[in-house]
């Protein structure tokens, strides 16, 4: 006999289908080739499209899963304006029993920092290769009317941290990249600090391949606004007084930034 | 010596404040005379107002807090923008610790109905009371910046039952009323009998001084359709294909009930 054809690459479960602002929010939980376990991911794919939609990857901070900008930040009503799809993977493996995993809510599962690890303990946290080359790949693998070639990124917090440094490092793959409160300076904060050191280990020289109430000590928005200065990199950084860490900070400016980036994916 | 001054009626415990919109979402506790027992509700206050501002009460459905609204809604940018308060309470006394208060999910505990209990063992479910009249007054009594005698109602399923009661009853003291997915007809449908028969207690006519996935079952709206066609009273019945009973429905539409609510408050 034959062998069995091997199951499609990227099987997806469907959890959850619901309609908002004339599209819907959907839920997927597929196996993932990068991390070694089952991941879930949120898309919001805007009412029928006359032309396939442009791609807009949200990447969410510490503790967070893919479902609390889903419920939480109200960026529904503009993407579905804009005509933009959104997609929020979760924010790390989970479900692996890495001894220590779950001890702190700012390491481990919830806190991926969308790197991907060196360390050996931690080598199925490698949430840069699920972001930048797996997750592009189930999607356009799975839904025909997207246009994955026509992507940006943003993200909150750790999740504004990956945005930059995916961005940063893959020019070619997104057209624009923003973020909200972003730890924008990890190797100088303890945040960072804690995450680099167990997953890629101590030496700082390692770190160098990636670049982040807590703004002040975690944030630390002033060092990459000079080292943009420095670069002569185009930066529109805003300061936001008064606003705190949370969604309710996100969902006051949601509508601002889809804008931003529905510009350059629809000249893109 | 002189006896010590009572505490104040309506002494509130502030338990959060957070920026959205340029306004700012609070949180309070205090004691509630009507329910006898603590009780919580959110605020949310756009930014300095030329003028006192209307009041937009919502009230949520089974199982909820004053929080759900506040998070999920995105309902501020709409009030930001029309220069409405919204007042979200709390959907039943909590912590009384009667006899299966928390034993189902839509009898007790996070399902008030929005009435006053006439059943000895329920005496405590004073929620029409609450709204009604408590509410109004610690607002009065409180926050200068309000013109609580300029205000409108709306809700969400079980809140939606209570804000068109409410209304009906209270035409003077609330310049509109609207309602996400009510439940229309409650002595009609399993929720609204088990709530009626055990706040009320089993005699029918005790019902009738009180006037709802769900729609076919538990809402009946077209029941009321039927019954405000009969009385002559205006109404604006919107069927939304596809929806369902959850917040994601609410944040869709939420900007549409907001603006015809404004127009009333502020011709008012």
């Amino acid at each position: 006999m034959a062998a069995a054809a091997p199951p499609p690459a990227a099987a997806l479960e469907q959890l959850s289908k619901t309609k908002m602002f004339g599209g819907h929010n959907l839920r997927f939980r597929h196996q993932s080739a990068s991390l070694g376990c089952p991941m879930t991911f949120s898309l919001f794919l805007p009412a029928s499209p006359a032309s396939k939609l442009p791609v807009l990857y949200w990447l969410s901070g510490l503790t967070c899963t893919d479902e609390n900008f889903i419920i939480k930040s109200g960026a529904q009503r503009a993407a579905a304006a804009h005509g933009v799809a959104l997609v929020a993977p979760d924010t790390s493996p989970r479900g692996l029993n890495v001894e220590g995993e779950a001890d702190s809510w700012d390491f481990g599962v919830g806190a991926g920092f969308y790197l991907n690890a060196t360390n050996e303990k931690w080598k199925n946290w490698r949430m840069y290769d699920y972001v930048v080359k797996e997750l592009p790949k189930v999607l356009t693998d799975n839904f025909e009317q997207l246009n994955t070639s026509c992507a940006s990124i943003f993200g909150h917090s750790m999740g504004g941290h990956g945005a930059l440094t995916i961005y940063l490092k893959n020019t070619d793959k997104y057209k624009s990249v923003s973020a909200f409160a972003p730890i924008a300076n990890p190797i100088n904060c303890p945040w960072g600090q804690k995450a680099f050191s167990n997953y890629l280990g101590t030496t700082k020289s390692e770190w160098e391949a990636k670049d982040d109430k807590f703004l002040a000590e975690q944030l630390l928005a002033g060092n990459f606004e000079e080292a943009c200065k420095a670069a002569g990199a185009p930066l529109i950084l805003r300061m936001q007084p008064g606003y705190d860490h949370s969604f309710f900070f996100i969902a006051t400016f949601i509508d601002d930034h889809i804008a931003h980036h529905a510009q350059f994916l629809k000249s893109g």
